[in-house]
């Protein structure tokens, strides 16, 4: 029975997440169908990170165990084949069926973008925040961004009404730029790239709310520890939208 | 009567092209409605390209005359709140009555957009030609784009049953080039650019799929002046699909 480490990007604007539920098609029920399809019988997958609706992905993680033999690339093509073009596999690894996507996993990679003009690119749209004003001070966010760094209790960047037992995690880099764009000026999409062994619900899309208060100016670069050490949610910037944000990668020691 | 040149941006997948025509929804239709409604009256407006079903544009020009007292950046607002998210005003100015989007036009500038990657990001996928295998020899296809450089009979890069007077057009600038991408190595994403005084129409496709056919070593970069000579169109590359190409500026002295 090989055990696959299975690598996957996807278009979250389709989907209700990641996680099956009810109220809607996620990524990975269509996984799991796909895979039951090529297996005979219905297959479970896990995956590394729960995106929520509207996530995208460029290096989601999921295991699943299948009875049929057969070769990592060979399951590449096959769940191409079958899946939609808004899901599409990019590696599939046969790794010891000791290998847990979630639990193992030591760090997960998200970038956020933002489009910072008054005119929103219409191909852009579905992959960014709009914000229109002010200019954003990007060497200010990135200031604020950086103080992200270290070890933290982000308990008030977490979804309000989520329940964990430890709220610390570690981000060992967080940064913000600017990045290049078809339509428009230079500074028109800014990218926020944050490293961490773990994100609480919301946390990047709380943390970029926050980062974004600095860029329009209405707080400085100090704000990022003050709210960190006060540890309250009312006090942080708002849940930044899902559209906006990418899970990159998930890393495995 | 204000006289306005118009910039425009659309994702042309949800619109059967720029022209208003009976089997569906044309950009021209969208936006002349829109100034219809601003206007008072039905509103006439011309674009520079005649843009087909699914081709996208970054910089589209049109011209319309309106009845009604209104400043250039007070349209750019009206006009965006008006129109889907899909088509967007970057630019309206207030210019002589005698300014005409097409007969005016100097140059323009498309890019063609190619997906040189077995596995094509899910979020690229309605902005790119999905060309999986081989990869492509980039010095090649620049070296071959170039000898479109000058001015040439492009009669052999028309679309069948296009019947043009004369189909002598100048190149300014043809060039090949890897683009940044977000999803998988540096090599994914082939950029072409070209710059005219002006295109026949699917001529900016054909040109793509004769430069793909020497990217792909089936011919060489000589290929390009040879059937620019024989003016065959059955002897040129196929013509690219739609969904690639961006008009990205309409040029005026």
């Amino acid at each position: 029975m090989p055990h696959f480490k299975i690598t996957l990007a996807y278009d979250g604007r389709d989907y209700v997440g990641w996680q099956r539920q009810l109220n809607g098609t996620s990524v990975q029920s269509i996984v799991e169908d796909a895979l039951a399809v090529l297996d005979g019988r219905q297959v479970v997958v896990m995956g590394a990170s729960r995106t929520d609706a509207g996530v995208h992905a460029l290096g989601q993680v999921a295991s699943a165990t299948l009875l049929r033999d057969i070769e990592g690339p060979a399951l590449v093509r096959a769940l191409n084949a079958l899946l939609p073009a808004g899901i599409r596999v990019s590696e599939a690894i046969d790794v010891p069926a000791t290998f847990h996507a979630r639990f193992d996993a030591s760090a997960k990679t998200y970038r956020y973008r933002i489009w910072n003009h008054e005119i929103l690119d219409p191909l852009e749209r579905f992959g960014v925040w709009h914000v229109p004003s002010p200019r954003l001070d990007l060497d200010a966010m990135d200031a604020a961004a950086r103080l992200f760094e270290g070890e933290h209790d982000f308990i008030a960047f977490q979804a309000s009404g989520a329940v964990r037992t430890s709220t610390e995690r570690s981000i060992f880099s967080s940064r913000v730029r600017s990045a290049p764009a078809m339509f428009g000026g230079d500074r028109n999409l800014v990218e926020y790239e944050v490293r961490g062994d773990g994100f609480l619900r919301h946390m990047v899309r709380t943390m970029v709310g926050t980062l974004v208060e600095v860029g329009r100016g209405r707080q400085d670069a100090s704000w990022v520890p003050e709210v960190l050490a006060e540890k309250e949610r009312a006090n942080v910037g708002q849940t930044a939208p899902a559209c906006g944000l990418f899970l990159v990668a998930v890393h495995y020691e």
